[in-house]
């Protein structure tokens, strides 16, 4: 059997398409009672627009709410793209092998007691995905709520949240892995207005997985915005070329990721089958391909809607408009604080402003005051001319929206400003019953309660739109093959060789056996000296007495020497010393750290941050995925808190940035370059002195994987 | 005439009852347009049950909307408790005049055109506020949206937010002092079923000022929450003296500060006419009487509607059930972020819990799964187990309360729940349409549709009520006392001098004029010395090359009296010099910060951080209204990020935090004392020895005003 071209996406990820855009679809355990799932699921196919054949599969029935009936799946004559299983677990696996049988060409598996319950269920559900495997035939779930798609009008699910009717062709599509999730965001968003085009649960993913999905999304050109919630990835690989897709597509991914505390990750793995991972790695990855994350549903919800316009200004500027002095210093204060840009108007507005309202502020926000109420022109020439002025326009107008008298001019005067503006966003913050609300909706109005909201996401849609044009870095600058050998741990000796091989500084240093040859060995190097001990065994070589600063002559460098040996000894017997390290001492620098770290899923991870308290306690380190370019390593370095200090703090000499960056990049290289055996590289401190004058590495552990 | 005691206060706030209890108002500028403001609060009075002599006041009509009208103010024969004066701000002076002339106790001023303006307006602005001193006449406004109280049926407001009818009788009460906010905010919390029974705008504050309003709630038995939109506080005396009643009343206060960004203040500066004032000087106070500082309108509006249920518990112990795995995760995320405690169930609990549902988890979210649709009854089982063990229980029911053959059974359990458990607190976490919701409301359960807005607002209930048991700090132990000169800036040695006095360690020191003298001073001291410069005209001795450290010696103290004295007076010629300081060297410890600054409102403050970056960079630095005790103190140090770094970070030793707190608290009561002439104390570094050795002040400046 040979299939057209699917109907909604360009096909290229063809299996999926069986779910969402079936010509067929077939009901085990299709129920007359409609709240059973299984009931439930028919009666949304008879209601929606789902024009191919539906087949109810009940072996005692000859008719289900209308559709023929028949015994199993393998009575039905013509091919079935997409079977629902709405049958006990204990009877699942068994079906859902018939179906393979059968040529069923995608399964969606509601059933519940796989995975979740622990052993016995992840065997039951290890059969699953090998059937999916052998067969060919994709599977959604088990333990999901289904999926659909308004557009073809395949409602395989048992959700229950279509209050406002089937087949709303929306731009915003979701995926959730938890279907609970799913339906309880998809209602909420429903009843502030914004539907769903597709909807897809992924459940204990025996087969079908998020990233798919993602990618599925991305592909379909009826589909504007992806919004994702994720407890833990499976497929790092789908998942990237997935948020890969999206961004050259210029579609917004919003993702709510679960499990980023201990006690959330804890109770996640104890959910989902999958492991919740390490969160920073996530964190680098959404910072790569410019995907936003949500902290709550409000905040998903909301940005998914700004960005359903399909309107990305190209800068964080905005200009508001305020009814009420009060609102202005609110909305001012959070502009500040969720780093959107109010600048202050060019001359020329301030001056149309004072024509247009003398008692008006010049400011940005601007207070029209409740004058507006008698003279409602004033607010149309506002918004036009911040409209002209600006890509992104807000204008608080409270009740007045509602009000008698004053709600019709007012939607009059913003129906005209769309008309004449229809590529600026222009956001209404105010207060009114649904029916206003979807009236400014329709002229491409975005509405918003409350402030601290509306301020949110106009900043979330600035900052998804410069998303969009950065470009990805694939491939830094090569700085050749410097292979790690697999299954080391390097002491700092050989890593600062390592670092020097990637043009790193490290101080002048002697490595000596033993106090004896110390006497004779410090002619090349300049007192006063640092004394280490050298050895693969020890981390912590202070706690252990194994550093001596200050060593000013060469008796004193075979003293320290015999110092540190017996306090070593005495602290760790067993530990091996591979000899003793005399460093000159460097020029006061800045203390920083940067390290390497593996995350499971996704690979090497570059970590930058300030070192000693900055790191310890405030933890204002940052993550990229390896490797970094100079230009990526830059961003990392103004990322941190604590970058004013590198910057030139309170009248001190900016540091060297540029060789900073360099050594950020060749790290990251390093890491990216043995990407498969890579385990930890840490540099603390790397010092970093006055611009021109370079970067220093101290001390340095590197380690792979055996 | 003698009036009698007022309906709803205990009295003593006498004047703010003549507006939100009149027994007589009357309208100046009462129109029988209902879209002029004049007209609408006449409508609001003959819908709402004030039943007291309403005038309306009208030259050129005999009768508006059916009350009998006269021409002036002064023609109404029986006294007025209430003006409202809605006329151009032209006229307004004048009319104000005339009522107080009249006898008239209050008048509620909505015109606007008075300090918002600038200078001109100011001027007639401050003649309101003669009239009112002179008179005893209150005066709420100008440039408000006036006042109602639901209990006594007396709607002085334009406001026309009253969508659900008249006279509801709730117990929140919100004051505002902008007009727009108010009015903004009283329709959102409307809409979501939470209804203040008081509502006062302050507007310009001429007079009355929203400190006042914020006492009569605080003595009004009737409200027992308190939310207050805030830009900038008049008196310090009256907001302060409120505060302490609602604290002492147990009434939560829910405050909107705005202004705290240095935009923000810029705009609301301009807006009002009062300074926004030194956001710090705002948090301390809040931090002392347990104020709730929210964000956001709607966590303002989330926070007031659980405090609404007046059950506080006594912990921060919640118990959280989820029908959804994911949920269960992200509640688990947001606890750890919000600071709600989610601690394991008891054994016992975790024994019944298998019971109930053999496949749900017993962690604490417990995932109950989707199971509860067959099963209802588990739900019941679950919430009573629950409600025995934590004063506080949340539900995630997401859409199961609205779903067909499951919203009846879910609301009789709760109902049941609730009737056993009544002091409990239950929030039920689920999207129902409105009717369901009150259903749950009325059976007094919290429902939330949005699980970070409920964990947010369950933990700030928790806070609330932990505020309620602490014990305001109002005498410190008297450490006696020490009179600081007006109009000083002392020098180190001075400032050190002062500290000593109030127990506070300093190195060992000597003063020497000359490097000659210091040839022969060095006997009492040990070395090595640190040398520095003593001047009252040098702030930061190390850029002028005023520090030599590691002095080793008679004739090396000597040399770096003279290295110093030639870099200063390169530096600075004009410099006074005072003499050098010769000090010993001390032990390592941890470097903090301890200051005092004077808030222009509320007094002198003390400051506690750590030193070097944390204070610098990431700002991390806690403020108190001074004095505080030792306990005070202790709560300080255990306030700021880098408290692990005290208390023994990484194996390292606890510091010495039980004579860090003396200290900090000594120097608060060095300012407490100072009250009205301090200016600035820094102690920079403050070092802090390990446990049972102390602190040391290694530098110091006090400064007072003239």
């Amino acid at each position: 059997m040979t299939l057209p071209l699917t109907r909604h996406t360009d096909g290229t990820l063809g299996g999926l398409d069986y779910i969402l855009s079936p010509r067929s679809i077939a009901i085990i355990g299709a129920s007359s009672d409609e709240n059973r799932v299984g009931g439930r699921t028919l009666r949304h196919l008879r209601q929606s627009r789902f024009d191919g054949p539906v087949y109810a599969i009940n072996p005692s029935r000859s008719e289900v709410q209308g559709f023929k009936a028949y015994p199993h799946i393998g009575d039905v004559t013509g091919p079935v793209d997409c079977a629902v299983v709405a049958v006990p677990a204990t009877d699942a696996v068994a079906v859902v092998r018939e179906c393979a049988a059968s040529g069923v060409r995608s399964v969606v598996l509601f059933s519940a007691g796989f995975a979740e319950l622990g052993p016995s269920g992840k065997a039951a559900q290890d059969e699953l995905s090998d059937i999916a495997r052998t067969s060919g035939m994709r599977i959604l779930g088990p333990n999901c709520m289904g999926a659909y798609n308004a557009g073809t009008g395949a409602y395989v699910t048992f959700a229950n949240t279509f209050i406002s009717g089937y087949d709303e062709t929306r731009n915003v599509a979701l995926v959730s892995q938890s279907g609970g999730i799913g339906s309880h965001l998809a209602t909420i968003a429903q009843n502030r207005g914004l539907i769903f085009g597709n909807f897809v649960t992924t459940g204990n993913e025996c087969d079908v997985e998020i990233g798919e999905v993602i990618g599925r999304f991305a592909a379909d050109p009826s589909v504007k915005v992806i919004v994702a919630y994720i407890e833990g990835v499976r497929s790092a690989k789908n998942f990237v070329a997935a948020l890969e897709l999206a961004h050259s597509n210029r579609k917004p991914v919003i993702v709510l990721k679960v499990g980023q505390s201990e006690e959330g990750a804890k109770i996640a793995s104890s959910h989902t089958a999958s492991l919740a991972g390490f969160d920073a790695g996530y964190e680098a990855i959404f910072q790569k391909y410019g995907v936003y994350r949500a902290r709550t549903i409000d905040e998903m919800l909301d940005v998914a809607y700004v960005c359903s316009r399909g309107v990305f200004p190209s800068t964080k500027r905005a200009a508001v408009m305020s009814l009420s002095g009060g609102a202005a210093v609110q909305i001012a204060d959070l502009a500040v604080e969720k780093g959107l840009d109010l600048p202050a108007f060019p001359q020329e507005v301030q001056r149309k402003l004072v024509e247009i309202s003398p008692s008006a502020s010049t400011n940005n926000p601007t207070d029209l005051t409740a004058n507006v109420v008698n003279r409602p022109e004033m607010f149309e020439a506002c918004l036009e001319l911040m409209s002209s002025d600006c890509e992104m326009v807000m204008a608080f107008v409270t009740v007045a929206i509602q009000a008698q008298g004053l709600a019709q001019p007012l939607l009059d005067a913003v129906r005209r400003v769309r008309t004449r503006n229809p590529r600026s966003v222009l956001l209404i913050c105010g207060v009114a019953p649904p029916e206003i609300v979807r009236e400014y909706e329709n002229s491409g109005c975005l509405v918003f309660e409350e402030m601290a909201r509306a301020v949110n996401a106009l900043a979330a849609l600035a900052d998804i739109s410069a998303g969009f044009s950065r470009t990805l870095e694939h491939h830094a600058a090569d700085l050749g093959f410097l292979k790690l050998p697999v299954g080391v741990q390097l002491n700092e000796v050989d890593a600062k060789a390592v670092l020097n091989g990637i043009g790193i500084q490290t101080p002048r240093e002697k490595v000596v056996e033993s106090a004896d040859v110390a006497r004779f060995a410090t002619e090349s190097i300049a007192f006063p000296l640092v004394v280490k001990v050298i050895s693969p065994d020890i981390q912590h070589k202070t706690d252990v007495g194994g550093v001596v600063l200050g060593v000013a002559s060469a008796e004193a460098t075979a003293d320290a020497i015999d110092r540190i040996s017996a306090s070593v000894r005495r602290a760790l017997p067993e530990a091996r010393i591979d000899g003793y390290l005399l460093s000159e001492m460097v020029p006061k620098g800045i203390e920083c750290i940067v390290g390497v770290t593996a995350d499971p899923k996704f690979g090497p991870m570059i970590m930058f941050g300030l070192g000693g308290v900055a790191v310890e306690v405030f933890k204002d380190v940052t993550y990229r995925l390896a490797p970094v370019s100079r230009a990526g390593a830059m961003e990392m370095i103004r990322d941190i808190r604590g970058y004013p200090l590198l910057a030139g703090h309170r009248g001190a000499p900016a540091a060297d940035l540029e060789a900073l960056a360099v050594a950020i990049a060749a790290v990251s290289q390093l890491a990216a370059r043995n990407a498969d055996h890579i385990a930890t590289v840490e540099i603390n401190p790397l010092l970093v002195f006055p611009a021109g004058q370079g970067v220093m590495a101290l001390d340095a552990l590197i380690a792979t994987d055996g």
